[in-house]
């Protein structure tokens, strides 16, 4: 029947239209300049698609992890989801003053504050976490987080936090999707969060979003159930914790991970460890001109360990300055 | 173009074929018989996946859960993973008798106790979870219960106990998963364990597996990297645990679950309170011929309070002797 199949198919204008399709569609990466990186990119999803090729790896078992912030989208002058946790606190205590009688709130949500939330330490940012992002069921909570992707604009460029992520990167998330991988977020950022915008900014499904987690509550009251959110964290997605949450929730060794901060490191290592074929990818935020030059020495995506160990380690570090043609998609 | 396209299709083997193919592929659910539990399944999915029917959801968003233990598999006399766990433990202190100094171990190996592991009380059976599911790392415990499967057989039946899957429930799984669906198992069972046999059995993949987890270490040792399993549990995946990790860990809520016991009464609720067509099943062991007839008294998936308010809240009972017209594959 298949054969028999054949000659209609020839008829077919989808089989004559195909290669002047791909022509439009164009080259992979297009945002990617020609150089050793995007080079190393397309020669590892070679070799892991290529039928008969040692590193063949079958569709089902092709897996891509990215991180988030800094890797994906912005993380510079502060995290997004840290400049919607003060927005928040700013809207809650106008309603509530009695929550500035907690001095990590009262000095989150003090202007000038902004960019230095070290002073908060790690106490005072789960509880600024605590105060803005529980209380309420997911589903208000992602309502909550809409409402503020809608008017909230960062502080630097004065766009909508969404117009923030990195061109290049959605084109490499749809590249390695169009190549059979399954592209899944490994980040410290929160789950329910990331969830509202990952679909939209990633084309990444709410199920492929790894991220921190907080605890709920299962809450039967007046005959409606529903999941809440608490005040307490339950998993905080960084460093050693992300191989350990792949294995738990994935079950497989990705054959590629992408960060940019040492908080990625363990991610990369564990995913290079494997067999076969394996990419690991540091993208380097050198660019003062087009986004923020920082590594070694920035608070937020300190990129240190992994600077010195990468070509060792035969990583892959993406010079945003070099190798990138745009940085941003076109507002 | 894809008008031009329609006259090209029609001329198609493939279209003229289509209802001769379906007649061979025969009727959905083969082992099921006509009724009302067959008929509910049905008519559910018929609901969902029709376009343009108010019901409808697209095949992105189309995800069943279903409990294990008791619902897709044997758990009488025992949990497999405990018939497993006890095997290993009796392996093990053959080895190193000084484990039989814990009381809860040297009762778990002491014969004739296998059907009376209540006595071992939680903190026991997590004892007997933490000697002989942790220590190692997940690929070395995944080839020790490979190991276990190729061998050990079910104390009734003397089958394997990969012959202790229930037909009826893995044609309905293929069924769904045909129909668009992503088949995911949300079980109080280990998800390493289950991972082992899950593609086999079930065919779902490891990332769709959402099971129990005790807790890991990320270690580097001599140069190599691993993760080792700690004799501590980091989450019991059963009751009100069930919903809190479909929305932690998959994000949206199902439109059907499928369970046996009350410690799936939660899962069934959470998925049925949503909007639209919804299916909430429980699979009811009523068949002492071709299986075990047990619910509401039993230590072992105790089925009482779902059997009690199924009804009201629109669940469908299936009932293994009436519904099923074969239990267990052919050996």
């Amino acid at each position: 029947m298949l054969r028999s199949l054949i000659p209609t198919l020839l008829l077919s204008p989808l089989i004559w239209m195909a290669p002047f399709t791909a022509a439009l569609a164009g080259q992979p990466l297009p945002s990617w300049r020609a150089g050793d990186a995007r080079q190393r990119i397309l020669a590892f999803v070679a070799a892991v698609t290529t039928p008969g090729a040692p590193g063949y790896v079958p569709p089902a078992e092709r897996i891509a992890v990215f991180d988030n912030d800094g890797t994906l989208w912005s993380e510079q002058p502060m995290y997004i989801q840290l400049a919607f946790a003060i927005d928040r606190a700013r809207e809650l205590a106008a309603a509530d003053p009695k929550l500035l009688e907690s001095p990590a709130i009262a000095r989150a949500v003090a202007p000038g504050h902004d960019t230095d939330l070290r002073s908060l330490g790690m106490a005072g940012i789960l509880e600024l976490v605590g105060v803005t992002h529980a209380g309420l069921t997911t589903e208000a909570f992602s309502a909550v987080v809409r409402d503020w992707f809608a008017t909230a604009r960062h502080p630097r460029t004065n766009l909508p936090y969404r117009a923030m992520v990195y061109l290049p990167m959605q084109e490499l998330l749809a590249y390695l999707r169009s190549q059979g991988f399954r592209t899944i977020i490994v980040s410290a950022g929160g789950t329910a969060f990331m969830r509202v915008v990952a679909e939209e900014l990633y084309g990444v499904p709410p199920e492929q979003v790894i991220g921190s987690l907080i605890k709920t509550e299962y809450v039967m009251k007046n005959g409606a159930v529903s999941i809440v959110r608490l005040p307490e964290p339950q998993l905080i997605n960084d460093g050693a914790a992300k191989p350990q949450a792949i294995e738990a929730l994935i079950g497989r060794r990705p054959q590629a991970a992408f960060g940019n901060s040492d908080g990625d490191f363990e991610m990369l290592e564990w995913t290079t460890a494997g067999d076969g074929p394996r990419l690991g990818v540091l993208v380097h935020h050198d660019d003062a001109e087009r986004e923020v030059a920082y590594d070694r020495a920035s608070a937020t995506g300190r990129l240190d360990r992994g600077l010195s160990e990468a070509s060792q380690r035969g990583w892959t570090v993406v010079s945003m300055r070099r190798d990138w043609q745009q940085v941003f998609p076109d507002s």
